[in-house]
C-alpha cells in the first residue's frame, strides 16, 4: 500500500482504556507522523497492566517508528520505560545527569509541600532510570521524554499530558535516530477540499468516477456536521494525478465547495467581515451561545465579533432583542419570523452590521407535532441583504445544536459573499 | 489482575488512524464493557488496509468479547465483515431476509436521487453478506449491526457513526451470545467522588494513604479543567473496602468535594437555581458564550437559564450590560470591577436573579505585563450576595477558556450554597 516507514502508536492510561477520558495523543502523533512522511498504521490504547502494555509494545516494535505516550510517572504503576527497554532488548541504567536534574525539580516540590525529600528520592531514581543509549529530549515535570534506537525500530517515549507531549515532540523529531528514519522518506503533499450541503455519497461517487484513490493519491472523505471534508494525501510525483482528482471533485460539486484549505467556517465568516470592515453579532436560542463560542474560539476574533445575545427565554427575546411578543405568540418562538426578528434585533441592539440568529427545538423535550424536536430556523441580516433558512433533523440534542451552529455560519458566509450559487 | 471476561475493542477508519478525526466509539464501548462487568483491555484503532485490519482482529480474537466498529459500508473498501468472518473461521453467506430489507432502503434512496436501482444492487448484496450464524441486531442506513459467536470469542460488529452505534448497541447486549458471556460475570459497583480546587497530587496522596487500590477496589484519578474526578470500580464483596477508600478521600478533602454522583457542575448550578425558583443568566467576555453553551447543553435548562450577553467588545459591555465606560477606562476590561459590573448588569438587563460574569485574556494576543494572557476575573451576583474571584494560568487559549467556564460555574455553586467552606 505504501513504501513509507511505518509508525505504530501506543498510548497507555487506565482511564483511557476504560473510556473515562478520550485520548488526544494518538490523533496528535498520527497527524504528525503523516505530515513527516511516515505511515501511521494503528493507534493502540492500553491500560497500565504490565502484561497488556508489554504485548502491545511488542506488536508495535514491528513498525519502523513506535510512538509511545504515558506511564512515565514516579510510582511503581508507571512501567512504560522499563517495558520499552525489555521489548527493545536494551538494559536499563541510571542517567546521572538526568537524576541530578530531576532531583532539583523534586527538591523544590518537596520544599513547597513541606515534606522531606527522602519521600521523593526513590521516585527520582526511578524516573532517571532509562534504557542504555536513550536520548533524553526534555523533561515535563519530573518525567523525561526519550528517544531510543534499537534494531530496526526507533522508540519515542513521551509523557501523557497532551500539552507536555506537544512541547517535547519537536526535540524528538530533531533527534538523530528519528532523523535517520525520516531521511528515507519525504513528506507527502496534501490537498483539502471542503464541501457544505453535499451528501457524503455524492462526494464518494464523484471520487469513484475520478478513478478513486491510488496512483499516489489517497483520499479520505469525512462528514462533520453538514460539512464533507475531503483530504488528499499526495505522494511526490503524483501531483498531476492529484490535480485531476481535485478537479473531478470540484466540477460536479462546485456549488457546495466552500474552501480548499484548513480554514474553518468560523474563520471564513470572520475574514469575510474583517475584509469589509463589518462587525458581527449573534442572537441565539437553541444553540445557547455555541455560535458565539465557535467564533470566539478563533484567536483575534474580536476584530470582527462584537458579542451575542443568548435569548433562551421568550422574555429575553423580547426585552433584549426587541422581538415583539405578538410575533412570538402568533408564529411561535421557533419560526422564520422570530429568527428574522432576532437577527435584526441583535444588529440594532448591539449596533453591529451583521446579525446571525438561530432558534429551534433541540430536545429532548419541547417538541410538538407542528414544531418537532430537530426543527431549527436560522437567519442572517447584513448590509447586503437578508436570508433565512431552516432544517429539520431527527437527532439528539448535541447533534441538533452542533448542526444548527454550522448551518447558521454557512448561511452567513453565503449572505456575505452574495453567492449566485444557492446551495453553497 | 481480574477474573472478568476480557473485551478487546477494534475501531476502523482511515481518518481515525490519520488523526483527522478523534474516535468516540472506543471510549463508548469501553465504558459500556466496564459497566457490564467486562474488563476492557485495549482499544485498537486501525485504517481500512485489509492486512492491518485482519492482524488487529486476530489479536483481538484472543479476548472473550471483541467489539468492532466501522467498515460496514457498501463499497469494496469496507472489509470489516469479510475479515471478521475470516478471523472467526466462519463462511460468509447472503442473508436473504436482510437483503430484502436493505434493498427496500436502497430503492428508496435510488428513487430520491433519481438514479437506477442497478447502481445500488451490488452494494446491497455486499451488505447482506454476513458470517454464517451471525445475528442481525438492527440496521443503520443500509449497514447491519451483527453479533457472531465463534469459538471462545463473541464478536459485536457495529457501524461507525457514533449515533448509530449507540442506537444498535442495546440490541447487541440483549443477544444470546453476549448474554452468555455476561452470565459469567457481574457488573461492578461504582463510586464517584468529584473535587474542585484540590491538586491531583493531593488526591493521589489521600488515596495512597488509604492503602491505594486493590482488594477489589480499582481507583482512577482524572484531572479535568480544575476538577479532579475519582472513580472507584468495586468488585462484588468489596463494598466495605470501597466505603473505607471513599471516606479516606472525603476526610482530608471535604472542602473540595462537590458531588458524589455523575452530575456536571452545569447541572448542579441549574438545580440549585431551580430548587429555589431563581432565574440565571451569564455575561461573558473571554469565554465568548461557553458558559451559556455549557448550561444549555443540559436538557431542560430553560427552567432556570434565561439567557446570556456575550460582551466581547467594550462597546457591548457598556451598551448591553451597562458597564460604565469610565470603569473600563479606569480598571481595564479585565478587572474585578468590570467582572462585578457585568454580573450585576446582566441581572438587571435580563431581569434575572443570578448573574455569572467572566472577563479575561484568553490569548494568544492581547496580553500585557499587568494583564498577562491567562488572567481571568469572574464574578457571581445573586440574592444571597456576591463573590468575585480570579486566576492566572499560563496555558493555551482553549485551556484558559475551558477553565474559566468551569471556575465561573463553581463560583456560582459556592455563592448559591453559601458554603462555609471557602475552597469548595
Amino acid at each position: 500500500m505504501s513504501h513509507r516507514p511505518r509508525a505504530a502508536i501506543v498510548v497507555t492510561g487506565s482511564e483511557l482504556v476504560r473510556g473515562e477520558r478520550t485520548d488526544r495523543n494518538g490523533p496528535f502523533y498520527a497527524r504528525e507522523a503523516l505530515s513527516l512522511g511516515l505511515q501511521p498504521e494503528r493507534i493502540m490504547i492500553v491500560g497500565d497492566e504490565p502484561g497488556d502494555l508489554e504485548a502491545v509494545l511488542r506488536e508495535a516494535s514491528d513498525a519502523d517508528v513506535c510512538l509511545v505516550s504515558g506511564g512515565l510517572g514516579p510510582t511503581h504503576d508507571d512501567r512504560t520505560v522499563e517495558l520499552v527497554a525489555r521489548v527493545a532488548g536494551t538494559p536499563l541504567r541510571v542517567d546521572a545527569e538526568l537524576e541530578a536534574h530531576i532531583e532539583g525539580v523534586s527538591r523544590a516540590i518537596a520544599e513547597r509541600l513541606g515534606r522531606p525529600y527522602a519521600d521523593f528520592a526513590p521516585g527520582v531514581t526511578k524516573q532517571a532510570t532509562v534504557p542504555e543509549g536513550a536520548i533524553v529530549v526534555g523533561i515535563a515535570g519530573t518525567a523525561p521524554g526519550l528517544v531510543l534506537a534499537s534494531g530496526r525500530c526507533v522508540y519515542v517515549v513521551m509523557p501523557g499530558p497532551p500539552g507536555e507531549l506537544r512541547r517535547l515532540w519537536p526535540a524528538a523529531v530533531e533527534s538523530a535516530p528519528l532523523q535517520s528514519v525520516l531521511a528515507r522518506t519525504s513528506a507527502p503533499g496534501r490537498r483539502v477540499l471542503r464541501f457544505y450541503g453535499a451528501s457524503e455519497s455524492a462526494v464518494a461517487r464523484a471520487l469513484a468516477e475520478a478513478g478513486g484513490d491510488g496512483d499516489g493519491v489517497e483520499a479520505t472523505i469525512c462528514a462533520r456536521d453538514f460539512e464533507i471534508h475531503v483530504d488528499l494525501v499526495v505522494e511526490p510525483g503524483a501531483e498531476s494525478r492529484a490535480d485531476e482528482v481535485a478537479e473531478a471533485l470540484r466540477e460536479p460539486l462546485r456549488r457546495h465547495l466552500f474552501t480548499e484549505d484548513e480554514r474553518t467556517i468560523a474563520e471564513l465568516v470572520l475574514e469575510l467581515c474583517r475584509d469589509r470592515g463589518l462587525r458581527l453579532a449573534t442572537a441565539e436560542s437553541c444553540t445557547g451561545g455555541l455560535v458565539a463560542a465557535r467564533l470566539t474560539d478563533v484567536p483575534g476574533s474580536s476584530d470582527a465579533f462584537a458579542g451575542a445575545i443568548v435569548a433562551y427565554s421568550n422574555e429575553v427575546k423580547t426585552a433584549a432583542l426587541g422581538v415583539p411578543a405578538e410575533l412570538i405568540d402568533g408564529h411561535g418562538a421557533v419560526s422564520a419570523e422570530v429568527a428574522a426578528a432576532m437577527a435584526r434585533g441583535v444588529r440594532e441592539r448591539l449596533g453591529v452590521d451583521v446579525g446571525i440568529a438561530v432558534t429551534g427545538v433541540a430536545g429532548p423535550g419541547g417538541g410538538t407535532p407542528a414544531k418537532p424536536v430537530g426543527l431549527v430556523h436560522y437567519h442572517v441580516s447584513a448590509p447586503d441583504g437578508e436570508k433565512g433558512h431552516e432544517f429539520s433533523l431527527a437527532a439528539d440534542r448535541d447533534t441538533i445544536r452542533s448542526r444548527a451552529t454550522v448551518a447558521a455560519l454557512h448561511l452567513a458566509r453565503r449572505v456575505l459573499t452574495r453567492s449566485r450559487h444557492e446551495d453553497v
